[in-house]
């Protein structure tokens, strides 16, 4: 992993900028530096960091006010990475399917985020063993969406000791499946008026984990409307788990 | 409204005991007092006042630290007040459906909740006449069960300006939909995994509920297993809405 020097883009909070095999990242940590290793969580995002950048700043600085380290990287076919074909055609179709008013093929969504998800985890794994060699992190949080590779990592990682999960993407069923093995405690936040977002899905999915540490907490304020509460909530979530 | 004398049950909280139109109840007071009149959470129960005794105190407590005065009476047909016969006949149905493991009725729900929260409803609201007389309260809260009589004063009654719905007990239909007209900020709690609940009836009525502002958290622990975490939560809620 490759560190650009360090500024301070916000009070208490540093920032590199990362490189890890030609992705790009960020690291944020406490400013004044914790005296042990902090805990780290890696924050989620949709895809596209530099226009995810000052919300994932903003939920850096929080955090770092709580002693936590945060990481994030590039997702596989967003940013200035190279885009993904298959990728790119089911993004289409589902585009195409709300343009039009249609439901939203299982298949389509299958094939917008499981290969997604497949390509991202390993990518996540090595970022955590890049920060453990950087004194950063263990434990491990994962904060945000996409909603599942939270949960596939939550169910595979065993770094990763508390997951909070942002419920505003579609979910594979297969996904679903497998959080019946996540045992982690679970945050999960859901916009409850999230026109964009298949309400049942994510319940579907809060039902099925199998962490018996779980919480659901469900707001209104559309996909981007997380109120400030909820924030504070889910912050008071890692307080309790990663501390 | 008759009060007793007052007494110390615990740190930071003054109890008297209070008779209304022959309704045993119960007044806690921050101690020290506010200097202004602190604002009231009316306090749900399923009924049984000296049962529920311990955990009312408890929630009390934790209120009067965040400067709330509470208050809570006897639920009609509950405790020592004389038995209601056609509540009585409803519950006899309603445990005879989960006894032999039946469906329970809309009917016997109908039967069970409605004429309950004809009752209580003026009751309560002789409740908020008689605090404001003593000086307590203005703005009010309700928190807690019954979530049908949280829902119908919180539609009808304008000295309520936050609710906090423990919704642990099965909802009328005719009451999902009055939580349509509700406005004041919400903040519902359900535990998931509540064996003896509808989990579906109480996402309708989260649904239905006409609040801007309104919260559902959920979680494990069963019927009366809500976390610690949960607690805190709701009782940041009241000091959001209620200071």
């Amino acid at each position: 992993m490759h560190l650009s020097t360090a500024h301070r883009p916000a009070d208490g909070v540093v920032e590199r900028r990362l490189t890890l095999d030609g992705v790009p990242g960020i690291l944020w940590t406490p400013d004044p530096p914790a005296s042990a290793p902090a805990p780290a969580i890696l924050l989620g995002h949709p895809g596209g960091l530099e226009r995810m950048y000052p919300r994932l700043l903003a939920r850096a600085a929080r955090a770092a006010a709580d002693g936590f380290a945060t990481a994030t990287i590039e997702l596989p076919g967003s940013g200035d990475r190279p885009r993904l074909p298959d990728l790119e055609a089911a993004r289409a179709d589902l585009r195409r399917a709300i343009t039009r008013g249609e439901p939203v093929d299982d298949d389509v969504v299958d094939r917008l985020v499981l290969p997604l998800v497949e390509a991202a985890v390993p990518e996540c794994r090595r970022l955590l063993d890049a920060l453990e060699a950087e004194g950063v992190g263990g434990p491990f949080g994962y904060s945000g969406g996409i909603v599942s590779l939270g949960v596939r990592l939550a169910a595979v990682e065993p770094r990763v000791v508390a997951a909070g999960l942002f419920a505003g993407s579609r979910i594979p069923r297969a996904i679903i499946e497998q959080a019946r093995q996540v045992r982690i405690p679970t945050h999960v936040l859901l916009q409850w008026d999230d026109a964009g977002n298949d309400r049942q899905e994510a319940l579907s999915l809060f039902d099925a984990l199998g962490s018996p540490d779980k919480t659901l907490q469900a707001n209104m304020g559309g996909h981007t409307g997380v109120p400030e509460h909820a924030a504070e909530d889910a912050a008071r979530f890692f307080v309790r788990h990663l501390r």
